[in-house]
């Protein structure tokens, strides 16, 4: 059997004729015909930098939610959020979510921060190697800044964690990268302001590695959640009892209750986070809108907050910690993935934070709805069979 | 401005006059022309069950990797794995580790476990009450099965955790559900094993929900890496020490340094698990196959172990505690989706442990080629930079 | 200098001689002059198997916290609690908790589960291996309980625990062990196991360790709090409002939105448990009745839950899931120690559990002593500053 | 039955007499005969501030183990270490490892940092009236710290991390505090900071409390280990190979095989560490000196990194990012336990470091001496057992 040949990128063949000789190879060697998968309706030659070995598409089916009502820093009226998934009652549930709090009167988001990392770690003969190196890099920190800015012209180096364990010093460079997510632009400045510092630095260095890991890229970490990697976003909203009466036939206690009850399973079982399905949303609106779906295991952070109000009405927050997401760079200018963005106004430049925006109302919606089905299923079998009077 | 209507399930209105009619009010009320969005190669009315206000479709560009070789219980021989993606490298990266594990000899694959869950609470007056709830369960096990597996051909309830807390008894019940994911399947036997339960008690029940959230579903959990969800998959390879000075032009010794300090980092970091990117496989395989793509929150959990043999060669393992996998159901029998799953003959019954294998060994394939990249960054620099003589 | 000789246990020399010529050694050696240490009331004579290297004592304040109203399974009626500590107010604030929950009748405490455990683990050529094994203990289990038992008279080997990750298989036996703490019972038991099962096992075992740290002995784990480690004890009070505003001039409502606005900031912080500070009863009331202090790591573990009653009234409950207490053995039979667990009738055989339920409450008293102090210091800042009518 | 009457501190009854009369109390109304708890050396006049409700001692037997040579920034020769325990072989086990480790040269050890906290978080009507205070809490930081530090000669507020979760802001501030723990002195200007931030703050604060939880006290977090609480100290050694065969007759392969397959256990438990039993240590000499005790649960955690050396050594490193330590103040002065810190001449001020790098240093021996001993274990039964050809 005949391995595919890799493809180099300066190779001229993301064509519709090697995308088809590469089918045709599968066809041949396997049980599949690639039917389906050979249709799509763009040029393939928009496709470098997004993908090798290019053969073809895999049609996920999308449908709008909404109209999500937001009173955003970014995003400001009513949005229909593209959901690209096949699991059923995905789109129905968060769609009813957004009917409900839209009759509330919209959610409220703010962003509170906005970063994105590279952790390289240096290595030392013993930790004293590693404090003094520790105390070199405060102190030239604006020459290392320089540095890597030196390689973009939108990311800026905000600042570095520093954090100690054994002859290692982990760093955190943290940068703002505008509206790209901004991973390769984190890694090449990284890159280069390392190099500096090995040049610069005056004493012995024993290793270096550009990651030491505590980026956590593609993996969720109680660090991420402290010190945010992607975009900071709170939802809020303010959910009349009447309201939650009329449409989801429960009451603020209700829904409270279940969400406590939960809450304590989830910590048992060391689950990371304490929502119920941020993922669900995220996902959808990641692989419609062209985010780095891998990303979901950071985005899908949340740490959610409620409460029956002294009136008696239901307050919902959701904060997501590690919302990564671009409106332009990476998967974002695809044919379909751009027209998705456009659907909410958000490709390109001066769009990333409104977007973050969306997704964390888009999320606040599920958790309701979710756990309001919860509920009602509680309702169904407490009335019918809980109520009966027993010894 | 007009919400959408959500079409409910019975409606007839999978059809592509019905999703033009959403895409021209969706182009009515944003500046999106949904052209591409609208290019889709099958008949909607395949879609009840995988979404709602079906709209269109997100073209993801799709590309194989491989031949990957596995030496598995169930998967055998050279397989070509479809990846779903918009980041640039992420096939070319896997495809570099299925050539090396290849040229090694192949990837060996074993599945330990399978099994599904749904994990109800039942609420008491006191810990006295869930106490005597316990061990009335333990002794109605035979009779709950029963009634659980009344509503499925292929799911066996396999046993009951069970997790005191507080005056509730969270159970976790887990299922076999052969080749489907089997959420919803264990979502019905359960809840019906729970109505025989809530007829059957003598005594007081408080209340009940039928989630407690210890199936954490749709998020990482430690009780998720201890216990599984889905399959728990195993893939291990040892890689001769020349190859990877000729392929990587690196040595064991090289890489498992490298790991080492990274896990360190992640540890501090209070990272999910001690992989370094499996979310990017799990996820690239997922949307191509039609897997419910939030679930990669789950799925990409890893237990990566590593050692530098006595011999000088490098054995790799990477264990998946939580693959979750269909080979049938949800979005596997999408016609680009069911494709991809023919290009591995993973589609229909009898394929699903085949599938969590391979995903195991892809997975295996980019953790290697990824640690690979960051050491001979390493290389660069070190042999640049660091080997100069400093005081 | 001259090194201290280490005396082995067997040699006679727990004498006040021995330890005289001990102390003149660091006198000769260090500043110190140690003659507070040298005055203790008993025959050191008794120490075997409590200490090595016997030079004096450290004297301990303790007070007796209490009365403590307990409706336990194994604990009724009032208690005095002992307690060692050098740390001003930590008396008077369990004890502050223990009037109140006495005016509020008294906490009930169950015991829920009972085991402690040892962990080895075995190394195979592959997960193959590993698989195979498994299922040969798991046939083997009768002859393997057998063979533990043989090791002691109250010991009983209950289940064993099974966890797959790469090439080995993790076991956790799990031990019933009476009043003892059982660490040491439950090392030989297995032990002996272990050699059974090296013995008897047809195929290759590459390697074994007596413990591959799935006890977690003397830390925390999320594994010990799902599957306990020692006693997992529940205790639960519900705090009529009254009285809470008689007492405490604070309301339930204002309690649990301290614990809600804590618990998140906790949640945020990655912090082990969801309690306030069990550590200060369970480490006071360890050292006073000579459980091992370092069990502390394990034991403060604890799950919260509380919320306002329908009726307006506070319900609390504290499960601590891994309380590892002894009645006889270890420290217990030291003569304060001794003096210490007869003040509460818990010296000796068949009362273990007891002392767990007077543990539990206690640790339920402080919290909540705690927690309202929290709340006053809340009352008399926004009463004095936060009240005043602001823009 | 009448309950004890807490004495207020003003009360003057640390007297022989109130102790007496509150054991007689005890002794009329359980089966307890406090005599042994009654024998204490110094006049109870000194423990206001220590203990209430005072009633006696618990005598707990202490060994010293040593000598343990450090080569530390502050600790430097030989130490005796006073360690209280009631647990057999544990002081043992601890002077083995410091006899290794002398031999090996001693043990380096660097402190890398040192702040205790206090955390209050901020309650506001929504997130935005977080962001804003956010805003001002970081303009206005000169005039917060000049607030906090007038309640304290050495307490210094060094910096404010910042937290925003839902419509909270949490706060961690953290201070140098010379020799003492700071608890209480970080506890004291925090509130009067809270307090200038509530009179000067010009928008609605809709609440606050002085402890967010995000100090994370009395509990072991992941915040903690990343940022610190008390000293981060990190103790390293290299220990030669023909040193680890003739004293402990293994390798320093054989070591770190048994650490990587324990710490692979112990990541998939959850463990919150990576060390062995660093708590065994930890306690025992707290207990000695006069630590608050139930600080163990944040200071034992641990975070070891070892390796086998490119020359075959063994080089171990453990890193305590939590070790809560007093050389002044609390039970320090109390006289056993300032007997036991003059023992290592770490009495008074200018002490705290040099206690923090003789602990961590102490729990390195006990993680070699633990980690060996398995070892040995396994030597016994492989080499007995395993050594037999097999099919």
């Amino acid at each position: 059997m005949t391995s595919i040949k890799i493809p180099r990128q300066a190779d001229n063949d993301y064509t519709r004729e090697a995308a088809a000789e590469r089918r045709r190879f599968i066809e041949n060697n396997t049980p599949a015909i690639l039917h389906h998968t050979s249709q799509f309706s763009f040029d393939p030659n928009i496709l470098p930098g997004n993908i090798e070995n290019f053969s073809g598409v895999v049609q996920m089916p999308m449908g709008f939610a909404g109209p999500l009502l937001i009173n955003g820093e970014h995003a400001q009226g009513d949005f229909y959020v593209p959901m690209a998934t096949t699991e059923g009652t995905l789109v129905a549930s968060y769609n009813r979510g957004m009917g409900l709090t839209r009759a509330a009167g919209g959610i409220t988001t703010t962003v509170v921060d906005d970063a994105m990392q590279r952790s390289p770690v240096f290595v030392f003969a013993s930790a004293r190697g590693a404090k003094h190196f520790d105390e070199w890099m405060r102190e030239n920190f604006t020459a290392i800044k320089a540095a890597a800015e030196t390689t973009t012209n939108t990311g800026k180096l905000r600042n570095i964690e520093h954090y100690f364990a054994s002859r290692m010093l982990y760093l955190r460079f943290n940068y703002s990268t505008g509206d790209a997510a901004g991973q390769n632009m984190t890694g090449k400045a990284t890159y280069i302001a390392c190099q500096w510092i090995i040049n610069n630095y005056p004493k012995k260095i024993v290793n270096y590695y550009l990651s030491g890991n505590m980026d956590t890229d593609k993996k969720h970490s109680q660090l991420n959640t402290l010190h945010s990697r992607g975009k900071r976003v709170i939802a809020e909203i303010t959910l009349p009892r009447a309201l939650l009466q009329e449409k989801l036939r429960t009451t603020p206690e209700s829904l409270y209750q279940a969400r406590k009850t939960s809450q304590l399973g989830g910590l048992m079982a060391g689950a990371v986070h304490n929502g119920v399905h941020p993922a669900n949303g995220v996902a959808a609106v990641f692989i419609a809108t062209g985010q780095d779906e891998a990303n979901v295991a950071e985005s899908h952070a949340s740490l959610v907050f409620s409460e029956v109000t002294p009136e008696g009405d239901y307050y919902y927050s959701v904060t997501m910690p590690s919302l990564i997401v671009a409106t332009y760079g990476g998967g974002t200018g695809l044919p379909t993935q751009r027209e998705c963005l456009e659907a909410m106004d958000c490709y390109g430049t001066g769009k990333a934070r409104k977007l973050a925006e969306i997704i964390a109302a888009t999320v606040l919606c599920g958790e309701i709805s979710l756990g309001a089905a919860v509920v009602s299923e509680e309702w169904v079998s407490s009335h019918d069979e809980l109520g009966r009077n027993r010894p």
